[in-house]
């Protein structure tokens, strides 16, 4: 047999032309969003309040299987794709596994990750609205680094609020937003009202993500022609991902290859949604007998530890209601919680598919994943970011099952991003200063009371 | 005609299987390196004692076209590699010029760099001469990680002496390599006899490259199976840079599209070399009138006000005398230059073919460097290494004159680096803080006044 590549590129011809809406091929679909104040299902006309209406078009789109990419935006998708499916040859034989290991490489551009790919869409239709500027948080800071090189490239002014801790702490991550265009507000800011008025109430606070949503939201509703954008969680930017799913299947078909187990990573979601897109539909109709993982922090379990529930996506309790599962908005990861994925949901896609079990989850401690991610990154040649590393942890994990078993399985994962801006937790790691950390019974506790108290199934 | 695709990655199969030296197709070579002790041509024996047998003979090698690249350095290669031939689309749009410009993106790999081609080979070679350690020297940080790669990916222990500002400085630098188990050394350092006396002499210095080469030199030459590895420069590094240029080439062939012009930035010259290498025969035999361009920093101008003279290749006077365009290792850049391509002098084998006219070079300033990098980064999707931009600003340069004359020029440079860890500088220049600076005739005479008196003609 003619032995397969390290690395397969597609040719531009085989990229992608359609993203892949699984919702179209799910059984049962996920609640609707609710209005808070009536908790009425959102309407679309509601939801376009916020969001460009395209966009919230597509997050309502249950019916259509493919939707197309248009040309602009498979243009700009030219400019940093295709990403590379990289046969994990050197972990292989690290690990001495029968095992065929295969990762889709998802942070070989500028902004690091997978989050260009959403980025790259949803500021290309924001500008086909007419839309002048945006708005919008970040945390670690790939959300606001892809959004400031997709405004740049459009033509649209960029406001990115972000953590103030984090800013301090990742002044380059700022810079680079900064290079590319974009306006960094540290938040909380003096800018809005209600950074003004977290300011007042908490003076030297370091900023939440809850509180950088609110800011972004209320600059986005009180500046003409501008929306407020989100990189994670929600339908349409799972639907964007697919990209990664699409171009990874095209290889692996070439190949003959059929995974056993796919594995991701799941903060808000979107990465492990876009991966296992393609996938979903054999594995619904019982077609192929896939397990699809995801994975999560032991510090921020609201797959395996959370409650399906209809809550807000933002602690400052500003979005509409989804029901998803949660750790309630409320719930605060740990201060030493240094591995990412700190959102307190799960995207509502990937929340019924895993009610409905379809997929499994995993948690895992950081310690174990920055050195499933030292050990990668050794014989691998790539740095991964802390998120990613989950996904390569449990993946070595299951290579390893598979070495004591004598199986041949064929294990597929998403390589996020990389961990260049990552490094402060890494040297943490390497000198022994990282601890673990899971949440207590009334860690829990407290973040579930921060539930609203209504019918669970409208 | 077919529409050239944005970016073109070669097949596996067709990546280079021999390196491309370039001496052997010169009509005439630089002269020898001298022992600086006898002033006598340093023989292969003397070379053999600091450098490796394999690298020595490399380094001598003047009749061999084509050298085959050992498999195991293939497999390597595979890691990282074929790294894209890219059409700068966008950038073309944004300059409306008719001049097609293409780019080799170097940059695309966790070093951050070319630097990795030549690290694959030179520890390759250590560890099969039966070294078990080996120690170099690093200023920004780029030949130090990509050495770490390299000796992890080998099984060989290496020390990186970094200069202590830059150490300070570029912390993040510092932990990549550390992640892949480099021991780290801020140097000057308690650890060798040079530093000791160093820090006597200087206490509180933040240290220097020429100082750093001396203790990694000491360090090896005190270490049992040791030897020191160097990242720029020497003709057996430039060979194994060829790559570059020949997967380059390959795909410009594919196309049958020939360059008017082709520009790399200069500091040590490898990756320049690298990228011209197989285009030089036929520039030589006059089959073909390619335009070959070095682009230096106006701050540390070696090639257009530097003298073609014996002198050593650091500042701590160590190394065997080299032929080159210099500024005299006594020549400091100044302390508010942040582009990179510090190096006083130039490696021997461009600075022959300079000499005999095959090769151009324009010094720019350091401002119209990086803003010239975050023009390229906005619309191209990629954040240039400060050094890269050199390359970047000459390419612009020249597609605006092609612009004026009308003419459809076709460019090709190397991109052969990312900016992730130079976040300080762009922050310098984009809040207006960055200065340029050309030496004076005062400076530049103390950096002639340390040439030694010798007979230019050996």
């Amino acid at each position: 047999m003619k032995k397969i590549p390290t690395k397969t590129y597609l040719r531009e011809e085989e990229l992608p032309k359609c993203w892949y809406n699984m919702k179209a091929v799910m059984k049962e679909q996920h609640e609707p969003f609710l209005n808070p104040k009536t908790l009425e299902p959102a309407t679309e006309e509601e939801l376009s309040k916020v969001f460009c209406s395209e966009l919230v078009k597509q997050e309502l789109n249950e019916t259509d299987e493919y939707i197309p990419i248009p040309e602009e935006i498979q243009d700009f998708y030219k400019m940093f794709r295709p990403s590379p499916l990289i046969r994990a040859y050197c972990l292989e034989k690290e690990l001495d596994t029968p095992a065929e290991i295969y990762y889709k490489f998802e942070g070989n551009n500028t902004s690091g990750s997978h989050k260009l790919n959403s980025a790259a869409a949803q500021v290309y239709y924001a500008k086909k609205e007419g839309l002048t500027s945006l708005t919008t948080e970040t945390g670690a800071g790939q959300w606001g680094t892809a959004l400031a090189m997709a405004s740049v490239y459009y033509g649209i002014d960029l406001t990115v609020f972000m953590v103030k801790c984090s800013a301090e702490q990742k002044p380059h991550r700022k810079a680079v937003m900064q290079t590319y265009g974009a306006n960094v507000v540290p938040s909380p800011s003096e800018t809005t009202e209600v950074g003004r008025k977290i300011l007042e109430e908490f003076p030297g606070t370091g900023g939440s993500l809850g509180c950088a949503i609110s800011e972004a939201i209320e600059k986005s509703q009180k500046t003409p022609n501008c929306k407020y954008v989100l990189g994670s969680v929600l339908d349409h930017v799972s639907l964007h991902q697919s990209v990664i799913g699409l171009e990874a299947k095209t290889v692996l078909d070439k190949y003959g290859v059929t995974p056993d187990v796919i594995i991701g990573c799941a903060g808000g979601g979107s990465n492990l949604a876009g991966l296992i897109a393609p996938f979903v539909k054999d594995k619904i109709n019982g077609t192929k007998n896939y397990r699809l993982v995801a994975v999560e922090p032991a510090s921020c379990p609201s797959l395996t530890k959370g409650q399906y529930k209809y809550d807000y996506g933002d602690t400052g309790r500003t979005t509409p209601l989804m029901r998803m599962y949660s750790l309630g908005s409320g719930f605060m990861p740990a201060a030493t919680h240094a591995g990412g994925l700190r959102f307190h949901g799960m995207s509502p896609v990937l929340s019924k598919l895993y009610h409905d079990g379809y997929i499994e989850a995993i948690a895992v401690q950081q310690t174990e994943v920055f050195d499933a991610a030292v050990r990668f990154a050794r014989c691998e040649g790539i740095l991964p970011a802390p998120e990613s590393s989950h996904a390569i942890k449990v993946a070595i994990d299951e290579a390893l099952k598979a070495k004591e078993s004598g199986e041949k399985k064929v294990i597929l994962f998403n390589l996020s991003g990389t961990g260049y801006f990552d490094m402060m937790s890494y040297t943490k790691f390497l000198e022994n200063k990282m601890v673990d950390y899971v949440p207590t019974e009334e860690d829990l506790q407290k973040g579930f009371n921060s539930f609203l108290d209504i019918p669970q199934n409208k």
